[in-house]
């Protein structure tokens, strides 16, 4: 993807957690959740990027707040600590980052934090060529918005460079 | 979609356009490109998903800049004026989000800009229940980082309420 594609996509569902194991930061107002008070108390957060076995676990994670529950305890998720940011990651999920906050911008109800990657951890397991993560070894999955459903990654279309030189020859292109 | 929503979690792949129909913007420094030259210029922009059909058409306009192509002529893609901001969108995309730009964040090599949605237009034939975007019908892919691979939405893997009742039932959970 090149520079123009500003919007960013955030292609996979992945669950964000803030310094769960730290004590809540509250905010004047009462709109920020658990999460987001977390986020921007300790300046931290991971994305972690479940596979599809855990879906159940994701699914309930994003209906309840952990105001009223222990999300770990009680999905048996097993909470780590990040090894460069002052937050926790979970342990079965295949794909972990770590990032540090570095803005915080106001959107009305909601608050979006944008965060450098200070890490990036991956299972052995799900690596494949050049010691990248595998999506198909991954599994992960979506969540469609429109029928609040969740969906695993389908059939592979290509790679973007063949399939670009199908539209317009590489000669013609550049 | 609702309209607060504003920084889509775009777990599908769109195609961004700026005022593409436009004369080009200027930025100095250089840094920025066409599309993000248009979207400062119009402060507008839209999402627009392509169904998987049009897998050779995304990939091409994601290697190539607007500066050197008319990316909608080599695609035969047809621009159309957006009804409630500057700048164009693609006919042939059943799902078309027309934004508003409210936010514009300089990220480094990067700049962010959130918008507010101002219209969604779905072709009808991708409606599903309650006249919602129907992903099944839609058939829209993502893009997977890791190998530059598109693929498809597989398997429904359940919605969110039944799912996330496996993990802890309604009474326990609130």
């Amino acid at each position: 993807m090149k520079k123009e594609t500003i919007f960013i996509p955030a292609l996979i569902l992945g669950i964000v957690f803030g310094a769960a194991l730290s004590l809540p930061a509250e905010k004047d107002g009462g709109k920020v959740s658990l999460g987001a008070g977390n986020i921007l108390a300790r300046k931290a957060f991971s994305v972690n990027i479940p596979s599809a076995k855990f879906v159940a676990e994701t699914a309930y994670v994003g209906t309840v707040s952990g105001r009223d529950v222990d999300k770990f305890a009680i999905t048996n998720l097993t909470p780590v600590r990040c090894e460069y940011v002052d937050a926790p990651y979970v342990k079965e999920f295949p794909l972990v980052v770590e990032c540090k906050v570095i803005k915080t911008i106001e959107l009305g109800i909601h608050t979006m934090f944008i965060g450098k990657i200070m890490d990036v951890k991956a299972d052995k397991a799900i690596l494949g060529k050049r010691n990248r993560p595998d999506i198909k070894k991954m599994n992960p999955f979506i969540f469609s918005q429109g029928d609040l459903g969740f969906y695993t990654i389908g059939d592979f279309l290509g790679t973007i460079k063949p399939l670009a030189e199908k539209v317009s020859p590489p000669s013609k292109k550049r």
